[in-house]
């Protein structure tokens, strides 16, 4: 287990975030991403080796948009790197974890991930990637 | 702001969640505490530059105890690095956001803290730390 990648906080309005998590905190925005694939805009804040991701869904009927309208924002996801991926869950399988993702899947800037089920972790959704 | 210091991740026993984060995740745990100050056992497992505690509440009729209560077991809060924590929570309060600590409280090996109001963050519970 390498380092802590990301912290995903879900938020209504990336716009209404930016108050606090920008000018009252004062950490960096660098990049405000559409990310078609989820339905979702997204904003990155780094903070040390890791990152802040505010999450925005932009279509209330996939799971973002229905988890938003039922709990709120506030954090949602962690995730951490690995090595090895392909390693990682068959090591989580072989000690009985609930995978989200059977298999790693790919995003479009080839970085590998799965989720894991928040049953098998104490109620935390659980994301690991294996950069490119 | 300089790094992430931890996530707080709240569980009913420490002993049942260490199977998951420590022996199928494979992450080291350094310590386990009791903090009598806040009636909670609190297990530490290093991720690169942060660390991932796990919090078990000792005492239901706490704050902590009753939020496990209520909400099940999970992400409970996340902790920010600051160089100096007094100039921080100076500059919150000059953008109208509402501190849970109105002043730096102090742990016993020096830290000084203060929570960050959910109302303020898009319902992130955020924690502040200067380190001695």
């Amino acid at each position: 287990m390498t380092k802590l990648n990301h912290i995903a906080i879900l938020v209504e309005q990336i716009e209404d975030a930016l108050p606090f998590w920008r000018d009252a905190l004062g950490l960096t925005l660098s990049k405000v991403e559409e990310v078609p694939a989820e339905k979702a805009r997204v904003a990155f804040l780094p903070v040390g080796e890791s990152e802040i991701e505010l999450v925005q869904p932009t279509d209330p009927e996939t799971g973002l948009g229905r988890y938003l309208a039922k709990n709120g924002g506030g954090l949602h996801h962690i995730c951490l790197e690995v090595p090895d991926i392909a390693a990682a869950m068959e090591r989580l399988q072989d000690h009985g974890v609930t995978l989200i993702n059977e298999s790693p899947r790919q995003r479009e800037d080839g970085t590998l991930y799965a989720f894991i089920h928040p049953k098998s972790t104490q109620g935390v959704l659980l994301e690991l990637y294996q950069l490119p």
